[in-house]
């Protein structure tokens, strides 16, 4: 594959540092962020796990999972107890009915549960101290337990999440008589976003000293926030000689590697919190020519509806002033 | 009726695009935010449902759907189990005293219910592996219901509501020598606010290559932040030839169909949180030639009242230098 | 009394209208803040009261009222199940042992309070359709109310509450061959503060076309913004010809019923969450010609200890520069 | 030992009053931030310790010292209850089986666990006025500690900590031909942080008239914020003209008894709160003449990996243009 072109003076220049990702040395084909928003890397050699690391994984993961993990835990720490009473001697519980061993030590399984979850029917109770004391610390423990459980229940709900819906592609877009790369955002749910903020940055690979490297740049915008966020917005950054994208093809977007990542920042007025988003669009997401359809329609008694699923329809068009070039066969390659 | 008059290059200018609301096409007679703050477009093609939505519903629905939701949910679970309970067999279950197969069915109905509750009494208990499963289970099943409901109720409470008072209506008052677009919002809360910050939108209709589109301005005000927000708070926009309003008269407002959109955010100290309130005034709210009156009211021991009630009250005065028109009849059609 | 001096020009254009206490009209001798940080204003028609208005009550009520409630609410709660109980007939409760009616009746707010609590011992239990309702509606009553409860605590606790010391005086002290009027803060709890910044108001009478009335400026500090809040903070407020403090007598604090507004404003980083404070000093709080004293000692290991209860305190000095009068009277008299 | 040098004009003029630590007035080998981030000043005469605080201490002491505190809280209540219940005499409580007195006092104490907890099986239960008041309140009692335990639990998770590592050691670095002091941070958690900002402040002795005194002072960073922050951070102060550390030997580090403070704040996106984070280095901490090793790694599938415990790693390098001083001996004093 040809090198990728080494950049203008100007270009040079508007490398930056502050994004933080000046050290990330991502292979080609490699995306900085993942689809979940992400960073591509593997931290390794972290101290230790910590009960807020378990706590947090127990707020972010599915349902199914936390589900699965509550009710497995559940029967795991009822046949722990089971065991326990089993050890002690039913004849300290009262009511065991059970006729075989396997039956009887469910019975010591069902009266754990009911001392676990405080229903306590009392059919089945402790007599003597040693039950007396396993079974008051079990109810101990199931009171701990639930505070632990109400807190995750709340915690998985009460944390703001945004879904910012983002069109599939980048478009390179006919704008004021030149170019300009664009793709459009929306808020997926029926939350108020305001004051929402997007910065975007452009890694590419640029050949220094010889040598491959990775270098990150931040785009500037036609607009970078905007106060209220209830519809579609359409992310634009021109394409002039201040662009790291200046004169470049789409055969460059392959050759340089290039990946757009974009950070979303909004107030979600409804959680009363900030939320974030990122995303990444690489080269094979780019539509060169292309113009965004507008995702609106207006009804007959004059209301707006606005229809999220068209977020990312667009129309080819020609770009006039753009230079060409073939680059079919190399996107089937990558 | 007639066309709107063309603005002036200087209106042209003003036009906004940092306002999230550039695409917002809606017609005559339609507000941009509805009465509860919200913006008045129809979302469509939301992807689905998430649990964290449904919760957000839940937090917000006024307290009597709410209560109507638990209750009616308490009475369908225990059903559920009931016929559960039933199937098994209630010879499974101690103490059960109904005579016919309805008060039986009963009697596994508040079994059930003492069992989701942990309640418990005893009289009536599982006895056997089925029966003893089902209610280990729903007891479980209790406790997270029970959790969920901590965290909704706990919600409910929690974020910070902004009741936001606003006058009913604008007014076009005299002000130094000129005139100002004014209206007045006080804190109807006992809460406080401090750093409250205004940002007042204008969308109005204007004429564009023979066609009738909206268009939204950024209106500048004499006082955008106010460091404390003890009192009654009026917003005033001074009439200038920086202002889209220049020169503009009652009639004016009608056949541009004026929307004047507010944007209220301040802290709200004893929650620690940021509040958000959302105001619309349109053409028939405003009073052309009127002044605020003060709802304050000094007692003989000192004491300042402030009287939220009062906070809309003005009383009529005359214009002196503003363009004039006669437009009761236009008011009365719209 | 004589009348207030008029301002110089320089001190009549430091009027500041961002306060948003711009129509508070005090009286004299009438603090605009209370000593709890609220504003002496009384707010009156407040359209209803709302639920999260009860619940900011029981958030922020002492704890012995708080403790109260709770206990008065749980008697009264169930003397009217007991009541219900009663009606429906205790022979649908088993085990109603009790001889008297009185009895009997204590007997059914038990059985109520082990319904409640859902710990439901079962001795009592209920039998039959209507008592068993009753009792399936109590326990979920009770769930209910004790979900509010966890919310109520945790809320009383969470919220951050910043304990912000400050000297009970403020004083005039000599500062760069001139004066500075001074006041010092200390952070009161344990938790550690950052990004601290204060902003003074002064409230002050003035005489406009023969009429008092009360205006408000801000004050120009030494240093209004610290970025870490470990020890004590002495905020200064130079007395120079921009201050329209600037040539101010000890008697003109007394004639133009002065007060200093302070709000402080931090971020809590144990609560992770920002905390306020405001306190109001009045001429009879102000020192003529005083130093404040280090409220640091060095032990003999080289630990440095803050002596929290010195914040405060002061020893007289004599200002060299500045307009004397005697006042000894005047603050005698107010 | 030699008093340290005085400092140049310039040096004495970056001085830092906005620190808040002006007054802090540590003797030598002391550290004015300690291992945990708090500053190493003794608070005395806090007024009084107040419920929150306690709440602060339960959510902030590590787990096996707050299980501690549940276990022995739930002995102890469980104790005084036991006592009331034996002092109304055991005759009111059904079921008592113990032959001993000390039995009998045991199952007074399960059945008081029993009702703490609400579990209540019911085999023992109050019978009669006095028991079951008892009862009553201890039920009630049991679900407002549990109340408090929800929140504690939850308030234990719930608020975002940082763990910030940081290099053992800040180092005296070539850079752009000159020197730099650099030291390297990184998130040490698998939440996601991002905003991140940084000010480091420089504590050293100075001889001003004939006295030491500590004086604070801001470093100017290379750059002292990035937008994200999912990898190592070098933190970089240029040594030029302007710094307060210009033309310092190692040996000045040791005379002036150096402390660098370093204040982090970052918004942790997965706890959607503001962390913080607190470093400091004294002259022992110095390596003078290093250089940093990349912490990265690629992997043949093109993965980076973020070697954590290698943030600290450096290797021994010439410093050409430096001031060299032999120091050696004085640090083994010292």
């Amino acid at each position: 594959m040809t090198p990728p072109p080494k950049d203008t003076p100007a270009q040079m220049q508007k490398q930056d540092e502050s994004t933080g990702l000046s050290a990330l040395v991502q292979s080609r084909n490699q995306r900085s962020i993942r689809d979940d928003g992400s960073f591509n890397i593997e931290q390794r050699g972290l101290p230790f796990v910590e009960p807020s690391d378990v706590y947090q994984e127990l707020i972010t993961m599915p349902w199914w999972k936390f589900n699965t993990i509550v009710l497995s835990s559940y029967a795991l720490v009822n046949t722990l107890f089971a065991v326990l009473y089993y050890v002690i001697g039913l004849q300290h519980l009262t009511n065991i009915e059970g006729t075989t061993e396997w039956e009887r030590f469910l019975d010591a399984f069902f009266f754990s549960a009911q001392s676990l979850t405080t229903v306590g029917y009392g059919r089945v109770a402790p007599v003597g101290i040693p039950a007396s004391t396993l079974a008051a610390f079990e109810s101990l423990l199931g009171l701990m337990g639930f505070a632990l459980a109400t807190g995750l229940i709340y915690g998985r709900f009460s944390k703001p999440k945004a879904k910012i819906l983002h069109s599939k592609n980048m478009i390179m877009a006919p704008y004021q008589g030149g170019e300009a790369l664009m793709f459009r955002i929306a808020n997926g749910r029926k939350t108020q976003l305001v004051e929402a903020e997007v910065s975007v940055t452009l890694g590419k690979i640029r050949v220094e000293d010889g040598k491959e490297i990775r270098r990150y740049f931040q785009l500037d915008l036609e607009r970078s926030k905007i106060s209220l966020f209830p519809m579609a917005w359409t992310i634009v950054h021109p394409i002039n000689d201040k662009s790291p994208l200046f004169q470049k093809t789409q055969h460059d977007f392959v050759r340089e590697d290039i990946e757009v990542m974009v950070y979303i920042k909004a107030f979600d007025e409804t959680f009363s919190d900030t939320v974030h988003h990122r995303i990444s669009y690489k080269a094979e997401d780019l539509i060169w020519g292309a113009r965004f359809v507008l995702p609106y329609e207006q009804q007959a008694d004059g209301k707006t509806i606005h229809h999220l699923n068209k977020v990312g329809e667009f129309i080819r068009v020609e770009l006039a002033a753009s230079p060409k070039e073939e680059v079919q066969e190399v996107l089937r390659k990558s």
